[in-house]
């Protein structure tokens, strides 16, 4: 057996274990009991340690300088090369870091997420700062670890785990041009939105069993296989699962079967990813999903790019009225407030808030570039966590011209932080702008688009993803992806235009 | 760090792949889509391999020379000690066998079940042959394997993997005595039932909803605690999961309800005993339950002891009344066949049958001793795979005077020889006799047990249990865990006894 075949089945017994993994999160996010937890962390736990140690083990280093040279002599595919380098690359992660830093940022990060589900219950920031200063102090040493081994820059460092190929470099001329572009946007549609009558509230309830009944049929039509996944319920919605069986999440309010049904969408986007990755390559690393951008792109181009035009509420608006409209549901019948077009106003309200994961897709990457604002200081060591208040105020007022009115809707908002988790932010913006760029790709090549989504026709579109983007998984790094795919590298000007289009055009 | 406790820290982690593996299981079982069988079954494959390779690993046999050092020199205490003798047991049984056999079997075990399905649903015998005559080959080599590495008789080793300490010498003693018992036994209680008028048959249907409502009040009543467990559905019930969140399942039938409710009981039997496994054990061998027939005597104890006795229906007739006479339920009203003494005669109706797991108490063993006699001769090689349908008919017609139409409620009915499975069904009726045994000890020391449980208390039980049969775990071998609860060695008296006390009495 060659070196390149021995990595492929360590790897592929890496996949089976996360595979194992993301089942048994699944479980917990959805089903499990409440005191099952601990025994539940305690499953996770060790099926990361193995992992680790398969990871760390001295003899998979050798075999990985073997491949790379079977690489060199060009006796591997293209696609088992770009398996090796996908291979070195989480090699790399993995080994970057010394055992004992793992373990003690594991334990800081823990303990941090635990404190900070009171804390932001509370808006307690000066409880939180106690649990988040230590576990800071670890991921400036991890970035500087991983700084150390990647020859990155110690955020770009860590920008690489969720982004590889992305570096601040190239994000902030991107972000740049938006904060440029946006705030005098974001006041034109304002304007404009301020000068017209309001779209009418659809009025509740929603029962639950019509919203899912509602959102399985959507899935369906979007390409979503019940054979291979599943809808189920948590408290955030998600995507989980592995690729034969993907399944993703919502929540229902029965006051708002909007926030539910478009959660659904993007979830369904995610998923969709996941089961257009090839089967050929299913195990390996360079057979999964490219990044974390590139799947945001993927939910946001279903979410934001197909399910918020007007094409997609002519074919759901009628949908929509009869789920909730018959005689058993208690909904609102066929009333005004059901026409696709005032549906479809409602989907494009836009209003600066304090919430990121509430926002609308205008002023969404200004909670983006905040953050990622605040993490290159606290990495750089500009910032410390005692300052993050009166950043996080100083920030919202000149991105949105809000204060937040305290810290449980202004810092202590998210759950990244308090996990340890720092350089994921902008891959929510980055998967923003690859959707738009790829959306404008899809339009431009597939005949007839968005007449075939007013009639709830998605063949065509997943047909171009699936070629496009799905079916390439992690053989090409992002940006050759992306411009493999939308003949151009990453630019935020399909973005700007898109945005332009829709809410002033 | 000692032997000792290294050892702990590798069955701890096999303890957590099992429980990975466990609530994976559960999944399959319950909520997995179709499409996701390939994948699951790569995951648990992953499981086994990486379990047998921790198994199998030469330090770990070192180290138990080591610890069985300190047991000797009595520098362990009497639960570690213990713990020892389970490792080694287990260690035993995982390096009895080379590793192409192990992978033959499992290879062949997949196969035949397989072909398994299709061939009871066709009662093709032929068919099913095919795929057993190999494994029935490799059956026997395992169990030359197990019979040489562990100093037992070939079937005496197979038992000894699923009832460690019960051989054939024993369950021959009481099996014959059964044997001598049962058939005049079942023609007194047939000729006494027939006798009588025949009870009334509550009328359906019985919603699913409210079957399931019901299930949840009994199964709380019974002690199960819901924040650390579920009741969920599948084709065949079983109990899944770990101790700390135990799963079982059940499946409803709307034209009877005492089906699903009875395996509800049975079920909570088994996920009782996993609770109350003692927590510092937690996670080593001398902390899981001890054996497949104590598993199934908490179980009978449960459904067959304490929920087929008058005192249960006095109990539960009333609830069981209510949940299904409901204005919505379409159910039958107050009438009387839900009288607590109608409903009592339905549960206790004795008829003989072809299928195992429809039988009654009575009959039950019946199919156990069958199959038990057909298993010693297959093993032994005086049987063959060819011979099984004469040989099932033969034992059919003595043991229950009945002539199965086809193979497909005869010899094909049973999923454990086609999975390889050979040495399980003594368990059973095993059980049935601990069951008994434990019972008749419990009457005997707790004051008003009866009353109690006919108002629906069974906390004395429960505690009883708790204390003489869960508290100990695997703490004693079989046979002195017995002794220890019930003042003897386990026999058949006490079956028989509880049998003609309820159907002659």
């Amino acid at each position: 057996m060659s070196a390149y075949e021995k990595l492929e089945r360590r790897f592929r017994r890496l996949a089976n274990l996360g595979g194992a993994a993301a089942v048994l999160q699944w479980d917990w996010a959805t089903v499990m009991p409440s005191g099952g937890a601990e025994a539940r962390a305690g499953q996770l736990a060790e099926l990361d340690v193995m992992r680790h140690e398969i990871m760390t083990d001295a003899e998979l280093a050798d075999l990985l300088i073997e491949a790379e040279a079977a690489v060199a002599a060009a006796d591997l595919s293209p696609w088992q090369q770009a398996n090796v380098r996908e291979m070195r690359h989480r090699w790399a992660h993995a080994n970057a870091l010394p055992a004992d830093l793992v373990a003690a940022f594991s334990k800081a990060a823990s303990a941090c997420e635990l404190v900070w589900r009171e804390a932001r219950a509370e808006s307690d920031f000066a409880a939180f700062r106690k649990a988040f200063e230590p576990l800071l102090a670890l991921i400036r040493e991890k970035a500087a670890a991983k700084s150390a081994a990647l020859g990155l820059a110690p955020y770009d460092a860590l920008i690489d785990g969720y982004d590889p190929g992305f570096t601040c470099a190239e994000i902030d001329v991107i972000f740049d041009d938006l904060a440029g572009f946006l705030p005098d946007f974001l006041a034109q549609v304002l304007d404009k939105q301020a000068g017209e009558a309001a779209p009418l509230s659809p009025a509740g309830p929603f029962p639950t069993a019509r919203q899912r009944e509602l959102s399985r049929v959507l899935m369906e039509r979007l390409g979503f296989d019940f054979a291979h996944g599943r809808l189920d319920e948590s408290h955030h919605p998600f995507c989980g699962g592995v690729a034969e069986d993907v399944r993703i999440t919502t929540r229902y309010d029965e006051s708002d079967f909007a926030s539910s049904v478009m959660a659904v969408l993007h979830e369904t986007g995610h998923a969709l990813y996941e089961r257009g990755l090839p089967a050929e390559w299913r195990h390996q690393p360079v057979g999964e999903a490219r990044s974390m951008s590139l799947h945001e792109s993927q939910s946001l181009l279903m979410e934001m790019q197909a399910c918020r035009g007007a094409e997609f509420f002519s074919f759901a608006a009628p949908l929509m009225r009869q789920a909730f409209s018959a005689p058993d549901s208690g909904g609102p019948g066929a009333d005004a407030a059901f026409t696709a077009q005032n549906l479809h106003r409602v989907a494009l309200r836009v209003a600066p808030g304090y919430i990121r994961v509430d926002a609308d897709e205008v002023t969404y990457p200004a909670h983006i570039m905040l953050r990622y604002g605040l993490e290159k200081a606290l990495i750089a060591g500009d910032l410390q966590a005692a300052d993050l208040p009166g950043a996080w105020q100083d920030g919202m007022e000149k991105y949105l011209g809000l204060k937040p009115r305290n810290d449980g809707e202004g810092c202590l908002q998210d759950i990244h932080w308090a996990g340890g988790d720092v350089g994921y932010f902008p891959s929510y913006t980055l998967g923003a702008l690859i959707a738009a760029q790829l959306f404008d790709s899809a339009r431009g090549q597939i005949a007839g688009l968005r007449a075939g989504l007013a009639e709830g026709e998605f063949t065509a579109l997943l047909s171009w993803l699936r070629d496009a983007v799905h079916s390439q998984a992690s053989r090409y790094p992002s940006q050759q992806l992306i411009t493999r795919a939308s003949g151009r590298r990453l630019g935020s000007e399909a973005f700007k235009a898109h945005l332009k289009a829709r809410y002033l055009g």
